[in-house]
């Protein structure tokens, strides 16, 4: 495995690639979700790169840029275990230099969920995954449908701008509880990571009455609603019904929706989603 | 020649190009400055490339897009004797689909000239151009200096977002009395014709007082404003002198900078420009 810091070597180093690349953005601190997508990339793809790269531009002012969780070196172990054969690792300045000021931005579907608790979250997403797309130029790219905003977004930029990079989202990865897998899990007191598990437990809730022919988005987003307020440490952020192509709320869930959930355990934000169709 | 217009065509047909291509993005109605952009190209590359699409999103609400003039059978026959290989003349619902949602922006490069009086402009003119770069994935493309604020804004996103394109920025084409070419020229009343050549005397004057060793910003812009205001037709919407790089409005010219001019003859606004260094 090679790990790669500087922007051209990168370019070069692509260039040289023989067939398809399987590529994998992330935030580094790696956690099972991150390698299940490096596998699926080693099973789909001739080559795998993944990137290493906390984006300054997605942060919001009063958010945990500067706390958010870093390991290097125990990322580089993962990933190569994981069978990565590239590590792009650049650093802030490389990526934003001095007189940077091209950004890219959702036109609608950032007016729900994350996209109206954290202003510009997503045009910083959009951005560093165009850079790092250009740069590495996958066929192919894998994301988490834990960050399910992030990846229709993502989905609805590659067709937009005509890249030709085949997406690919991939289930959420839990803990043994059910907890999704995040890099700010760390975050979380023992007290707090026990009762972070009604997340997981409100949208298994829905699942079930939704099978049973509940369509109504009001009578299911109570019952996730009440799941969770059985929890004191629990503080929602929203639970929201939306269109799955959209992302806009729905009174009944006529085609394939999504319900998605984020939630405050003291300063730390969690969020979990499953699809209904 | 080839006209295509269907984006997938567009695609395969570049793929099966050899060597260097060169690309002149237009909005059609073309004249003597376009004409000039697609004779650099075909001195400097292989395959030459134009694109004609009236792009509805750099259009706001109260200007000409309905009355935006078009012709694209003499198009057609003046690209061909230019030497143009293919036109790609896409339609509107191809290029922004029901769903679209994927917009470029500027950050900090449009407060100032036209980007500050038209909101939403370049936000336009960045999504349009950066489709049409990964459509025809040109390795050289073509603007005109007549535009700088447009051309420094492409400019800084082909780095940004590292694209693996040669800008060039032409010089400005001139009608014999010194009236930069516009498309837009054709909307003027005789009267307002005649008018229109103080935009050249202006920046000829400024030209030469620089040139004598003029270097204050109040200075050199009373010149100018004195000269357009002579004319009774001429209302200035603009008349700025602005850092090259960051477009931001100087006090004293030390480095390269631009004096650039927007001015209303009616409903018609014609704009105007030389860098300075």
């Amino acid at each position: 495995m090679h790990v790669i810091s500087s922007i051209s070597d990168m370019i070069l180093a692509r260039s040289r690639l023989k067939g398809t690349v399987g590529f994998v953005p992330t935030m580094g601190y790696l956690h099972e979700g991150h390698l299940s997508l490096m596998d699926k990339a080693r099973q789909q793809t001739d080559n795998v790169i993944a990137s290493i790269f906390v984006n300054p531009t997605q942060f919001g002012p009063e958010e945990d840029l500067d706390s958010y969780p870093r390991d290097f070196e125990r990322d580089e172990k993962l990933a190569e275990e994981a069978g990565v054969d590239f590590i792009f690792y650049p650093d802030e300045q490389a990526m934003y230099p001095n007189g940077y000021a091209s950004y890219v931005v959702p036109d609608g579907l950032d007016s729900h969920l994350c996209g109206a608790k954290r202003p510009g979250h997503f045009r910083g997403v959009m951005t560093i995954v165009l850079k790092l797309f250009n740069i590495i130029r996958p066929t192919d790219s894998y994301f988490g449908q834990k960050d399910i905003q992030q990846a229709r977004i993502l989905e609805q930029m590659t067709a937009d701008f005509h890249l030709p990079i085949r997406m690919h989202i991939e289930p959420i990865v839990r803990e043994k509880d059910g907890l999704a897998m995040s890099s700010r899990n760390v975050y979380l007191s023992p007290d707090e990571r026990e009762a972070a598990v009604c997340l997981s437990r409100a949208i298994r809730l829905v699942e079930s009455h939704f099978k049973d022919g509940e369509r109504e988005a009001a009578v299911l987003l109570t019952k996730a609603e009440k799941e969770i307020q059985k929890q004191p440490l629990a503080i929602i952020d929203y639970v929201e019904l939306v269109d799955y192509l959209t992302l806009a709320p729905l009174k009944n869930v006529t085609d394939r929706a999504i319900l998605a959930l984020a939630v405050y355990f003291g300063q730390t934000r969690l969020i979990d989603n499953t699809i209904l169709e």
